[in-house]
């Protein structure tokens, strides 16, 4: 995955890796309108919650990259409008409302100087926002990969890995960094229905970087902990609650109750963007639930008869004490609960 | 469902509904080669525990139904061979192996009289494990919805419907009792990856009978449970080892467990025929593992690099202790273990 970013800016253009059409398909998509991130947002072309925030924020600075630098009224219109369409993209991902707040703050620190360098310091912001989010996901890899044995088979739900982030990944990163230390790491990954991030992100970038990894249906968990083939769960998160409820991809709070079951470590990577402070726990965070054809479709394959009813929330939310650990870019908090996260984001 | 039927007898011939086209595709096929039968159950042309088993005990007729009714030897080959690569179909399912097994003593019980009455005494016998099988569906499925409140809904996984079975089906079997009775049933289905006999085939029989049905990808369950939208899981079997452990479309396993966490009754509905007294426990039940490539594709669209190693089992195997109750035609056994079950049994 060296070559390949999910967000990247070039030349007054962001470009984003076509998220949708992965694996078939290698398509970078070069967007100098900012509604275009903002479909891109919806319609899942990038997608992971740090790399929601990135791309939010490189829109941010699309939306004033061409403005008239005379008409100070207008550049405000302009990023506010852009701002407010971003943020309703989606809900769930703290990393989004993050990353534009930074934006916002950014624009009003410099309001009064000229608006050449109003843009430039937006454009800095947002580059430092990814650069940061690289450095995060390297930490939190670093970090967490102690949790990681010798040898060990992790099992994944979704993409956490570079393609969700700047680069290198949260839950991935970890394993990156484990087997960077020469740990003998082996993936298995959940498909994650219904639109198979696992399937298609995760075992692609594992393939790209010759990972050792096996692709399962989201079903195959549970048979698989029992026969023994799983060591550790290790997911990314959307959003945190201050207790250390964790959002993240629907199927992520099943896989949880599984691993206690059959009592397998269940570790959450995420860098502290992902925490919601003003939230005391995961009953409090929106879940978006997406269009039915998800599920009643794969592609254009038919999976269900045209009409069928279908309840499809994009997340779930697993309780605190269902976590063995989570891994912040500022340390790991085994058992996590409100005191002790308290203590870490302070 | 009243004309819609899995497999059935026609002058002659096997009618099978062609259940990997549904629901996007009603095609009956007319089946007068045993061959056609082995390569019908290998593809899924016709599944579900009980089914295969119907279906195999025809296929044994086809292979003598043209036979020259003045070579004693030569017919004895013949139904040998097709018994043999009947049970070489698929490993897990009981019912398939019970059928043959029913087919072979009619042969031994008539093998004294003329060839033109064996094959009549071999079609009559596999069309009374046809009769026997609705039979069986509409008793479990009488007994079984007295485990269903006057108001609830139901959660279900893969297909243990009519289309698994001669008719009226077992999991769905009580759930139809339960709305015969009067009762407000409302089903949440699984999709049940790989093959999605949830999607396709549950909400499929369900629509057609107006039950009021809602599709969920797999990973949905746990998070609906925990929102209170599921009142019990009712499920079927493909094999039942003497200890009540209980082998079903993979799945199954997690889902018991999820269902103990947010203590909910867990329900296998089966009849005899899915009982193996041969083996004491779930250890002992052959899981089959079928190919990759269910996984990598969904119909013609590609879910994930051609080459990602994958693990596919069919099935998995849950244990007694995590289930409420076994329904069969002889009576409901609540907490199953080797002792109530030898009492059903004897």
């Amino acid at each position: 995955m060296k070559d390949l970013h999910a967000v990247s800016w070039l030349n007054g253009k962001v470009r984003l890796l076509d998220q949708t059409k992965l694996p078939e398909e290698l398509i970078l998509l070069e967007i100098s309108d900012y509604r275009h991130i903002v479909s891109s947002i919806k319609n899942l072309v990038v997608r992971g919650a740090p790399a929601i925030g990135i791309a939010a924020a490189f829109g941010v600075v699309l939306s004033v990259w061409n403005a008239d630098e005379s008409d100070r009224a207008e550049f405000l219109t302009r990023v506010n409008t852009a701002i407010d369409e971003l943020k309703g993209t989606r809900p769930t991902a703290k990393n989004l409302f993050w990353a534009l707040e930074k934006m916002r703050n950014t624009l009003s620190r410099n309001l009064s100087r000229p608006l050449r360098h109003v843009k430039e310091a937006m454009l800095k912001e947002a580059q430092a926002i990814l650069q940061d989010d690289i450095d995060r996901c390297r930490r939190i890899g670093d970090l967490g990969q102690e949790l990681l044995p010798l040898r060990a088979t992790v099992l994944t739900h979704c993409n956490a890995g570079a393609l969700a982030t700047g680069g290198h990944g949260t839950a991935l990163g970890i394993i990156r960094s484990a087997i960077e230390k020469g740990k003998k790491i082996k993936v298995f990954a959940d498909e994650t229905r219904p639109l198979l991030q696992g399937a298609r992100l995760t075992t692609f970038e594992l393939l790209e970087d010759d990972i050792d990894v096996t692709l399962i249906t989201d079903n195959t968990a549970a048979f698989a902990m029992k026969k023994g083939l799983i060591d550790i769960v290790v997911v990314g998160a959307d959003r945190i609650a201050r207790n250390g409820d964790v959002a993240n991809k629907v199927g992520t709070y099943g896989l949880s109750i599984l691993a206690k079951e059959h009592k397998i470590p269940f570790v959450v990577a995420a860098p502290l963007s992902t925490f919601d402070r003003e939230i005391e726990n995961g009953d409090e965070i929106p879940i978006e639930e997406r269009d039915a054809n998800e599920v009643r479709f794969f592609g254009s394959t038919q999976a269900a008869p045209e009409d069928v009813p279908v309840y499809n929330p994009a997340f779930d939310v697993t309780p605190h004490n269902f976590i063995s650990a989570i891994v912040t870019e500022k340390g790991i908090v085994r058992f996590p609960n409100a005191e002790k996260l308290a203590a870490l984001l302070k």
